[in-house]
């Protein structure tokens, strides 16, 4: 999540009306086999690798405070209920060169991702992206000129073909390291609301 | 939830009956305030600050198959769903010395926690606990005799009186880098089961 921290509006820890601040987001954790492949790779080429699980990042960081939340956590157990398990495909590494050096599994843009993206930007929550919905899992981030040059010929060519069951997605929350906590899963179907 | 993984009875990753078996671990993720608290620490003297945010181990690892992991999914519901929000309180830093040389922030063993405990240690759980429980947020270990001696003084005379509300528990998940990743939270009275 960490690539859109810098648009959320106004970090910070102090009381509001609401209680306190928080940086919050929102994330597709995929199941142990693609986390495993993929932080075979974030090890090396990831600063990132220690602050967060592998993940497919929904909503990228947005502050909010609690009585914000309590309602935004309403809001996402009724997205969860009306959403059915549905099955991502992940068939290669790509890059977002030139815009950034971060490499990634593309995960195949399917409609029930964008759905959960869309509802996740509109209604209450803050519509805090600033560019179009490229699902995704990070691999590698921060490089510099060469190595990301090297890494990413190589990466390329890898034969990638994963496919995982989504049944599920966590609100998460960031300590003051930069690392993330879950706060909340919200499993399809499964939600009291 | 590191220092009893050793108890784990046999982590492999081979296909049995009901699926593969992975390493589960059952936690107390306390409030941002309190993980801030114990990173600051734990970033200089506990080798496990990257691989899981500070908690409260309330089941330490266990391994079990996806069909048993449903099943105990249901279960945690309903325990979820027999408790009420409490409030734990911190009031020192500890030691395990002599057993090993781990430091943490005592909790206080209120019955809450203890009910909670015994709950995932009968039943359908495995009794995989081999020390009385006593609950902490660990913040160091695995330091050598002089450090260890060093810190503990230090540390030991720390004015520390930290309160938290506790409403959920969640359900993790070890990665083969011995990473933890939440798979479910359980919020006290509101599962569905």
């Amino acid at each position: 999540m960490r690539e859109l921290i810098a648009y959320a509006s106004s970090f910070d820890n102090e009381k509001r009306n609401g209680g306190f601040m928080m940086n919050y987001g929102i994330a597709i954790f995929p199941s142990k086999k693609i986390q495993d492949e993929a932080n075979a790779l974030r090890k090396r080429y990831d600063p990132q690798y220690t602050k967060i699980p592998p993940h497919v990042t929904l909503k990228s960081a947005f502050t909010m405070d609690e009585v914000t939340r309590d309602q935004v956590i309403q809001e996402l157990k009724k997205i969860a209920n009306d959403t059915k398990p549905f099955t991502i495909h992940i068939s290669k590494v790509s890059s977002f060169a030139p815009v950034t050096h971060t490499i990634y599994f593309k995960v195949e843009p399917i409609p029930e991702l964008t759905i959960l993206f869309d509802k996740m930007h509109s209604g209450i929550f803050p519509d805090n992206n600033e560019y179009s919905f490229v699902p995704h899992i990070t691999l590698a981030q921060d490089l510099m000129e060469d190595e990301y040059s090297d890494v990413y010929s190589s990466l390329r060519m890898k034969e990638v073909d994963l496919n995982d069951t989504v049944d599920r997605f966590q609100l998460c929350y960031q300590l003051e390291d930069g690392s993330w906590t879950v706060y909340e899963s919200f499993v399809f179907g499964q939600e009291v609301t």
